[in-house]
């Protein structure tokens, strides 16, 4: 029961708005949502109270820097549903919560204008209202207080012959918006939950990655490649038009159990072992493989690629090589057996002897995890802004959540993709924890079906308020079936797919634009002498490349807004279940990318697309120009259903942008 | 981060399991869900950990008056999901949360087996199961202890020729048992809330309600009735077979703008008024209306009900009239306008002269808070548990919440329905707050669509867990339109529809038994000649009654468990839009309902019941008896499509037992 006397609570009982399910909200109000500058968070609530009264509803929302709240009214929808849109303007944290009031001001005003209209005398009724506008006087200061006061005395009024003057003063546009500017707030509700939005610099949402091992890109044949080679390579990934350029890990790499060609569990003198068998004599997670370069060169890396327009993304694998100097300074970090031995990581019965994890139960898990936090520090002093994160889903997920809030608070334009091909629930909640982006099940959803219901769900669910997804169609662990079975045109209709269904997307190359599909053994999805053991030699010019296609759709992706985001994708019918249909659109409909894919890589497949058209504004009928961006080719299309024929041994796709025929200034170039 | 060498803080960075989206929980824990004692609640929770190791989790719950958790292992589902079920055993408030932790007992047998399948030497693993054997051992006491350091010795053992028998020993069932018993709680993750259960009295789930109007049942003609005449209705009450009996209000009837018949706005001298004009010199809420007696007689007729097996319900209308003591006691309660009279109820242009609301936004809200809730103490003291509150929705939200959680500590017995016939989410909202039942949309719900959509709605989803429906066809102020158009097959259909789809339904008699169907005017759902505002005289045994049918169903309630809960609810297709047909069963699918209905009062309707059998554990082929409770009649069914016909005019519907055929002892008297 409330505490008599107890002056805090005075007000508890007359706040007699309730404010409840505000969305967006991820599990309670227990982790934040993400957004990137400018992006619209569209909040909304139920708000309702006893009784008949008119409610008044403001969405409050400020950025971690700033000491107040920035006000927008929301607006009532039907069923006690209310919404406003706010815009966080830049990186970092943002919070948004719900307020929420009985207005007696506009209930008076509401009942007087129903009481007027009925003939109804209003005398008392003014009276009412004159002492309202009394204490909105008194909320309010200078001009404004003195008319409130003014219309307070004028509506008191008594002379009857008065009474209609009176009440189209009450009633005047003018005297309400003085007086609904200064609200009677004091029996507020509050929402209970300050929500929280994590404002990520725009790469986080769209971006191309392009992922390289530079160790196999020297310029002299047998010998292991540098960041300096890496370098060579700048102009040519720039022109195929990526926006980030993923080295896998550059620590030095250990030598005991070291890995040979193929998964050997022993290599031949000589082999250079995985990047992910991290540490040895050399150093560890904060050193650079001497044989790629030193610190130096690899600053000058990171200068280099941001002057091409790339910026380098860093593998941090948190894992330790028996030869890892955490090993012996730190061997409270692993688990020691009985022998006196250090547990290697395994999945029994497989053992993975190369491989010391850390045991993230140690009772010295404050050193662990600030140790693990100086790694991505003394990284970020070095330039480096993005991280992929190997295996996350192995590691203590309380961890991340606080590294990456950690790391957030000083560099909220950091961004951290989480490496976690495992079980649904695990992977969202990494995202929710803080990943900033997450590969996910793309590389095995292949079907028209499978397709749009996965990406329904990243798109269209609660899911897409904390998960972004980047989709990558291989990488040097993953050659699905589908790329080995579909060959050329497989690697050319993925590739679409993954650079315009995902906002953000990557691949391994040079594998992937030279079309290499041949894996270790059948049935594997691992690359026959891959790259993660051995020095590969690539013939970039190579005959039946697709660099062409993707330096093509890099740009339209540029070109076109509609591919800035996933938030607007739409899924279109078509009456063959090998083609899939497609749209993004940006938020004003001006710019429309209408995507179409034949999903079967051996045969030539037509069909008639159905365009939702409600959902494009676009007429339902009369003509109109689909452009054929990847071609040039330019059809005119007529109502919803049109016809489509794609051979993949040509091209297995359309990108069409849609022009709608509005005659404007600024459509004047359509058809030029 | 975590602060340095905080004590508190030491473990939580050790504790890997996640736990999340816990069901049921309503709003993030912010309110109860209900239960009677030993239904189930069913408790599920997704529980994750980064890695591959096992998890242990427990479901805990306990009864306010407890000190310790009662703990239930859970079991996993697919998905990352686990579940358990506990029930609660008393009236009262309940808890529950989830506590888990990554098991390495657990782990290191599964690996163990692993690994010695594989023929792998585990000479080291049966030392780590020595080690964790002997920290089990000191979580244990007395012979536990003893037996499990035993254990530790043998497994340490070194001899290389006992190896097998030491494996053997270590996946024994016998060590799993103890082991597990004693398992290592110290890096368990707690579920952050602990969720709250409400646990009423059955007659919460389940019963059968009749509301009268006592003064219109006086012996002598033109009298007042009183309580005393209302005890002589016991017997025929209790021989339709209903368990609550509910009275309109009974304190005091306000003269100052006193209604007339047929809601005249001003009563001719000797007209009665109506009982929810609340209050005159003789007394408020805390006294009785002196025509129809005294507490104490009312008191008699409270205990007089109860040897007849029925409960009385009160109705509290928090409401005055202008002479209510309230008005001139504490005028501080209400809204005083400027002429100094008080603020009348009204929704404009309508006025409501005879009825003060209180102003639940009064400074002096605690003092009126206190007052209120005394009214229900009062008449608690008086022997009454059951409380039908008047139009919840126009007073303070927060007030009900406070009030019902503060009577149910002492009166856990005590039931409060809500006669709020009002939006959704407000409707919703006032279960959540606590009031143990509703009346609901099922007066307006009519055609097959709407009542399965209702139900499903009501029975089947989150809603279930805090909103318990109270089905009326009809109460003085609702007549719907269906019952004044479909005439006696209508009162017949909608009353075995509110009795078999609803555990709790009511009427207000004696207008439904005999068929009442005449409206003020027409399109208007007020009664002719409404008993609201005058005394009416019933001729009971007028030819067209359905006394008969109602006994019968309330017998046919009474005798079936699958009736006492709406938790097994399923709709089955029938090819007729006319006709609809569900079931509901016991938990141990021992008792099954299927109740089947022609909804067209006009016309006799047929067509093909389709039984959902998975979901009743009837075999889909095969002969069966159907046996028709209200009439007697049995039918041999066969296979799951089943012919039916439904002659309104005699009998609009069948509630059929359906009897398996399953031999055993228990099934000897099927047939007889």
């Amino acid at each position: 029961m409330p505490k008599k006397n107890a002056p805090l609570q005075m007000n508890h009982g007359r706040r007699r708005v309730i404010i409840e399910r505000v969305s967006p909200e991820i599990d309670g109000g227990r982790f934040p949502i993400k957004r990137v500058p400018g992006e619209p968070v569209e909040v909304e609530a139920d708000i309702f109270a006893d009784g008949h009264d008119v409610i008044s509803a403001l969405l409050l929302y400020r950025s971690a820097t700033e000491l107040t709240w920035t006000e927008l009214e929301m607006a009532p929808l039907p069923n006690d549903r209310w919404r406003a849109t706010f815009r966080p303007r830049e990186q970092g944290a943002w919070a948004y919560t719900v307020e929420a009031w009985l207005d007696h001001f506009k209930s008076w005003q509401r009942d007087l204008g129903k009481k007027t209209a009925a003939g109804q005398d209003v005398t008392v009724e003014l009276q009412v209202g004159s002492a309202l506008l009394t204490a909105t006087a008194q909320r309010a200061t200078g001009s404004d207080a003195e008319t409130l006061r003014g219309w307070a005395a004028a509506l008191a009024v008594s002379a009857p012959e008065t009474l209609r003057r009176r009440i189209d003063l009450a009633l005047s546009q003018e005297l309400t918006e003085l007086a609904t500017s200064y609200p009677d707030r004091s029996t507020s509700t509050f929402y209970g939950h300050e929500l929280r939005v994590t404002v990520d610099p725009l790469r986080a949402r769209y971006g191309a990655w392009y992922e390289l091992f530079p160790r196999s890109f020297a310029s002299e044949p047998g010998a292991h490649g540098t960041f300096r080679d890496c370098e060579a390579q700048l102009p040519r990934i720039a022109e195929m038009g990526f926006d980030v350029l993923y080295l896998p890990p550059i620590h030095p790499i250990g030598t005991a159990f070291r890995k040979g060609r193929n998964n050997n569990p022993t290599a031949q003198p000589g082999e250079p072992g995985s990047p992910w068998g991290i540490g040895s004599h050399e150093g560890g997670h904060k050193a650079v493989h001497p044989e790629l370069g030193t610190l130096e060169t690899f600053r000058h890396l990171v200068e280099k690629a941001r002057q091409f327009g790339l910026e380098v993304a860093m593998d941090i694998a948190f894992q330790c090589s028996p030869d890892h100097p955490y090993v012996h300074e730190h061997p409270e970090w692993f688990i020691k057996r009985p022998d006196g031995s250090i547990q290697y990581a395994e999945n029994p019965p497989k053992k993975y002897q190369d491989i010391y994890p850390l045991n993230f139960e140690t009772e010295q898990w404050q050193e662990l995890w600030e140790e693990l936090k100086s790694v991505f520090d003394f990284w970020i002093a070095q330039g480096v802004l993005i991280f992929r994160v190997d295996n996350p889903h192995t590691k203590s997920l309380r961890f991340w959540e606080w590294l990456i809030a950690e790391i957030k608070i000083e560099h909220p334009e950091a961004i951290f993709l989480s490496e976690a091909f495992t079980r649904p629930k695990l992977m969202y909640y990494l995202a929710k924890a803080g990943f900033t982006q997450s590969y996910n099940y793309f590389p095995w959803r292949n079907s028209k079906e499978e397709l749009t219901e996965y990406l329904t769900e990243v798109t269209r669910t609660e899911v897409r308020e904390f998960f972004r997804p980047n989709l990558w169609p291989n990488t040097p662990d993953i050659l699905p079936q589908s790329l080995q079975a579909g060959g050329r045109p497989a690697f050319m209709s993925r590739f679409i797919l993954a650079a315009t269904l995902g906002a953000s997307y990557g691949i391994y190359g040079p594998a992937y634009e030279l079309c290499e599909n041949t894996p270790r053994v059948r049935g594997s999805e691992e690359y026959i002498d891959s790259e993660k053991y051995e020095i590969k030699k690539w013939d970039l010019n190579a005959s039946g490349n697709i660099t062409g296609l993707i330096a093509k759709t890099n740009q339209i992706r540029r070109e076109n807004p509609a591919l800035h985001s996933n938030d607007r994708l739409v899924f279109h019918p078509v009456d063959n279940p090998q083609i899939i249909a497609y749209s993004k659109h940006s938020e004003d409909f001006d710019n429309i990318i209408l995507t179409v894919v034949n999903l079967d890589p051996h045969h030539a497949q037509s069909g008639w697309v159905e365009l939702a058209a409600d959902r494009l504004q676009i007429p339902t009928s009369g003509n109109y120009q689909v452009h054929d961006l990847l071609t040039g080719a330019r059809y005119l299309w007529s109502g919803m259903r049109n016809y489509v024929e794609l051979n993949p041994s040509f091209f297995p796709a359309h990108v069409f942008r849609i022009r709608r025929k509005i005659r404007s200034e600024r459509d004047f170039d359509y058809y030029m």
